[in-house]
């Protein structure tokens, strides 16, 4: 067993990675890190858990370390719930103490010795903990994409060997994508809000890291483009997203390719059954009936058709943050990077 | 005071157009009709008033009629609110009994004779009812567009002197589009279906249409072409888009072009002060607080960047509809066609 | 293994039945039936499954049969979803021709040979069985009382050896408790419908007879009384309730006892390792949080305090309706009737 | 023309104040007071204007001043939105200054020589006023009671004369009481939340001081008794209440006062053409269509039966609070207290 630890586990993402963590096959959760204030106590008496699973009754009796390195020096990987601000420098602190970081905030993304990495998309690109580590360091920081940008590459998978220059992508994105305190119910019910901060220059350019080449010392970006309007809407979690793809492929073909799209690895404990979901029915994917497929690590793709035009859906806090930390940290274990 | 009815009272267009026809300056609704078990009764005694504006007391007792042509034979201007099945045959009959029809049905949208009218943008196309005349009646059919498209046009009106190629547009829809019964709230609650159906066929084809050239015997399609995307969203009133035109034009003189706009037209009660409203707010438009603008004729628009990529938003069931009607015959009126 | 089906099985109530029967420990779920048009097509081919769980792949290959007695006559246990109109002579004739059927219809419920259950509350009048047989049937009908009946019902296990005179509830209801098509969201959304139809009086009788007390031959009511008055809300799963209860016991008596009840049955499948929890939050039940407790089968109870008040809340689908009649199965099945 | 201001005009009920006060035909807007970091701008650059009525543009230009004693002691009345916190000792101070005070606030409702008012209800306790000039100042505070109180008692009124010795109240509130910042959305949407913190003990208390006798000295309580539960759900405006009244009188007569009842006080600008609106409609109220009833200030009573039973609903925001205390300063003007 692996000792694993989560920075930030009172948040929403932090939930999702206790939730996630709680009865791992390969991961032994061992330490749960929050805000000064809670640290000391048992995590069930200071976490309010608002997730709609039950709470991990064998993960409550944890005490809550500080959020800092020497709680977590001692652990093999550690996953960052973390606010940017904060995760800048601790990550890089944690790692260089010798800890493998699978971090889901934003901070050391577009980093060039950091690997952002959907397993199905690039895991090759995992090469760069070599590069980080012939820097001096046992430890490493791997990334993953911001939700929107996991929905929309793991949605393109399938449509890679086709190849496209240019994507048009409008996001639906859900107010879990927020926190849990993030935005107002005044804000949302019964509304649109066109305008997620820093989101559509994520989702710009995150997408050509990922795609990019990777050559053994560093990743060249893939020579699309994205341009992107994302908006928020009144649903609790699973980003929709309407995308448009410049390729001449066929629709029947690209159907075909992902009706028999597997992706290049396997055998990981949260690696769903189908990565990418293809549905016939003329009006999925929806949130609130798709976003669960897969245990919330499948993305549902429907509605293809000329143009090239798609709906995409996947959900945010599950594929599109704890849940993707947690397949990354697992492809690291088989690629025995730890 | 020119006499007008409504075709199809109950509904959820219907309602609407008796809110806006209840103390017009110009018109004076004499009569309202339903299905043959509404016929005969008052109106307020039939109609579930669903509307979040007061009932229009004196409009109510109204004795209903039936959805014939006799029942409007004498009027100067009929409103359609009828489904599109019904609305085929018994508008070309009014029409033909000498009645003006100002509709909101789909049905004779796309007839080479029949203009296809947003107010603000080709008032011109009105002189299709002297070619409809040229055939031997002395009424007429005159309709508006899809709800979704009115939106579209409204927003490209300040953009059309830069010129465009295509036009990429994904929506995202209130659910009174589909009408009070129309969305079962099991279907649309927390969820977003990506999906209504003939939507996108209307968005493609009606905007070619409506900017097309008006030559004083047909109309000239416009030569752009539109890709659209289609999704409903848990909002009650207001349509928003995002919106993507393949132009050249710098950005800030797009934008200095929105904030001066002005339509070609002037004078008619239902002409908001603004037709289109430029809002520099970085998360505006938003249908909750935007939609009412103008008395909901207005269509606001912001964000407008780099692609060139900006969000528009109207009030779907007021401009997009019932609104859209009565400006229609507004103008017609003013242009002395009846 | 007892062999098993649904009536009306493709509903929200149907599918509900389906997700529960389909990997059940003592139930073999062989025989699905639904309207004509459906019969003879595979179940995944007329289900719109619509749930937020996975749809039960081996069930999806069952024929789906018409909705009559011969469809069902082998069975031992047929579990009805059906309108109470079409639920009233179909369920005599099938428990005429020797079939066991626990139903969520309303149709029987008040009958005085059927037994209305709630298995934690009223499990002898199971008895009722008997007397059923004695008038010559092999088959039996079991009903389960209305979802807002069994939360207040459940709710109420713990304080009845406190005993109570008048009970006055305040409902809050689901919008699923409609099915997938019975409320137009038009007319929930950003509102609260202050009326359901003959909820009042299910919640004021039902009670009533299933807390009345069974001589082997009768049921005789219960002394209080409850007065009721049932709202719809915006919410998809889980009915919520302000309870008061004329009763003098002190409080903090009360709390214990909700702390401490255990029910007077045990070892069945869908019985929940806690019928009743009681919550300390001060915030707490609530819906989107508590109604998955007990795989949806645990009854929520908080805010006990001076009146007697406290706020009930249970999953109006499943422990409100089919998981209701699934557990009155279970309890059959246990007590040898089958 | 009286001079009037707003203490606190950005938030959720400051906002309302500014759209009641802008054009009103008594009372001249002179003054808006807002946070220090306001303080010196113009309103209309410093205010997220988030109602869904246009922003008063004539208003948009006054220049925010500090919330403190001497940015409003030139005034005639002025009306607070402030925090309970700030209220309680700076309403005092303004008062000392010869201002009168109409307060929003909680923090002098129950002080014994400050009228809590409702005008319909008991207009004659603004003698209190009297009370406090008597001890040495020109200003004076008066007080409009909690949003949920103040719907009760107006849908008590027309009962009064009947008599009642106990309320039992179930609330539904809307989420914009809790003002613009106040809920997040992952808490409320798709849920209900069965607590508001100190709304139940202001039910129980306030009604008693507004329905109690005052003698030309002090109020005495009236002698009911009120047991509440407050319940959030998720609607943007508009406080629904299910109450239970111990009466005997019948129900046919208590309809018949609700049809026939008028308030002891007329002539006031924004007094509605019915203060107590009764509804035969089955489901009827309900928030949606019913708040705007009155420009906002009419509360709309339904469901009137047996037990004694029935529906009330009201705006929090206009009726509840800013057009509670703008009618309250009108009836102080008509009674030449100003």
């Amino acid at each position: 067993m692996i000792n694993v630890g989560v920075l930030g586990a009172t948040g929403a993402v932090g939930q999702r990675f206790v939730q996630l963590l709680a009865n791992h096959p390969w991961f032994r959760l061992t330490t749960l890190t929050a805000s000064d204030r809670s640290a000391g106590k048992r995590y069930q008496d200071v976490v309010n858990w608002r997730l709609d699973v039950p709470f991990p009754e064998d993960v409550g009796s944890l005490v809550v370390e500080p959020t800092n390195v020497s709680a977590v020096s001692d652990l093999d990987i550690v996953f960052s719930a973390l606010p940017a601000d904060i995760a800048t420098t601790l990550e890089t602190d944690i790692a260089a103490a010798g800890v493998g970081v699978c971090s889901n905030a934003s901070s050391h993304r577009m980093d060039c010795n950091v690997p952002l990495v959907v397993p199905e998309v690039n895991p090759d690109h995992l090469g760069l903990i070599d590069v980080q580590r012939d820097k001096g360091t046992d430890g490493f920081i791997v990334a993953n994409p911001n939700c929107s940008t996991i929905v929309l590459c793991l949605s393109l998978a399938p449509l890679m060997p086709f190849g496209f220059s240019n994507l048009t992508v409008a996001t639906m994105q859900a107010i879990s994508g927020a926190g849990f305190q993030g935005i107002p119910a005044m804000e949302i019910y019964d509304n649109v809000v066109p305008y997620i901060g820093s989101e559509e220059e994520k989702m710009e350019n995150e997408p050509l890291k990922i795609m990019g080449s990777f050559d053994g010392a560093e990743v060249r970006n893939a020579p699309f483009q994205v341009s992107a309007s994302c908006h928020r809407v009144p649903v609790i979690d699973g980003h929709t997203m309407a995308v448009w793809a410049d390729t001449k492929a066929p629709v029947a073909d690209v159907i075909e390719a992902y009706r028999t799209y597997t992706p290049p690895i396997s055998g990981l404990p949260h690696l769903p059954s189908e990565s990418v979901h293809y549905t016939d029915e003329p009006n999925r994917p929806q949130p609130r009936l798709d976003r669960n497929r897969g245990g919330g690590m499948t993305v549902s793709v429907g509605r293809m058709r000329e143009g090239l035009r798609y709906v995409a859906m996947g959900h945010n806090t599950i594929r599109g943050a704890a849940g993707a930390s947690v397949l990354n940290a697992e492809l690291i274990v088989s690629k025995k990077y730890v």
